[in-house]
């Protein structure tokens, strides 16, 4: 089983909207969200399942992925919000409408979340030795299809400078 | 201050070379090797030094990311060599030959004392939880110039089949 956790592209600052909910993605972080997205199709990586954060950034960072084809589906798991509480997720996880054994899911949300989620995921703790730029991906690998913390092992960190 | 561990490409199996020391890259290796170097320095890369171990795979990894304009010096690093200690090389780095300063350095050799090295820097301890594959890189900086177990970050881990 394996987990890639995706940080959202770059979005407008702040001022620019009435909520953080609210803020999209600049025309530059469309292209270059784009272009990662193209890259990892390119180098064969597929998902399942993108779970994706409510907040418009993140959204819009999903349906980018699932339009170049790296999946057919794309849902909305709240906990994935910044602040969100991955045992929360997990103990919800799959989900009945989910396949019950995904080989591969894509989780796109937010830091410092997605890169503590990630330590979670591999040692079981937070150590903030992880650091994910916007559009980057973390890839994480688990033994059996279930997604136990500190279970997984770290076989990729990608910044979007090398896709490009 | 960044490292780069990188480890070398594929090569021919121990029963083609008199010994594991002499154990060249394949054909295959060299072309995949060529590919993730190129893709490199299109990304921006720049290393102020390659260190290599001194096993002829490792050293031809490090000419390959020479050539393709990574960095203008390689020297061979005997602690790069299999079961070699960092604790040794930190002792004598930099060394007077070095820049004392540099910003940016490759490391070229093998598994599994890179992802090894990588968690004693990032870590301060060995933990088994990164995958490096053939011609994969793990980046990692530090606060300053100082390299100290335990103090690094990391901000990248590329397996080859994202760089092609």
């Amino acid at each position: 089983m394996h987990v890639y956790l995706i940080r959202h592209g770059i979005a407008v600052s702040p001022e620019l909207a009435t909520s953080d909910r609210e803020r999209w993605l600049t025309d530059r972080g469309i292209l270059k969200t784009k272009a990662v997205a193209k890259q990892l199709v390119r180098s064969g990586l597929k998902f399942d399942l993108i779970l994706s954060s409510p907040l418009v950034r993140a959204v819009q960072t999903a349906k980018i992925l699932r339009d170049v084809g790296l999946s057919d589906r794309v849902e909305i798991q709240p906990e994935l919000a910044p602040g969100g509480s991955i045992q929360a997720w997990l103990e919800s996880w799959p989900t009945p409408e989910s396949k019950s054994t995904p080989d591969s899911i894509a989780l796109v949300g937010h830091e410092p979340d997605l890169s503590q989620w990630a330590e979670l995921l591999i040692f079981g703790e937070i150590k903030h030795k992880i650091i994910l730029k916007k559009a980057g991906t973390i890839g994480i690998q688990f033994p059996t299809s279930a997604l136990v913390l500190g279970q997984g092992s770290l076989h990729s960190l990608i910044p979007p400078r090398y896709l490009q």
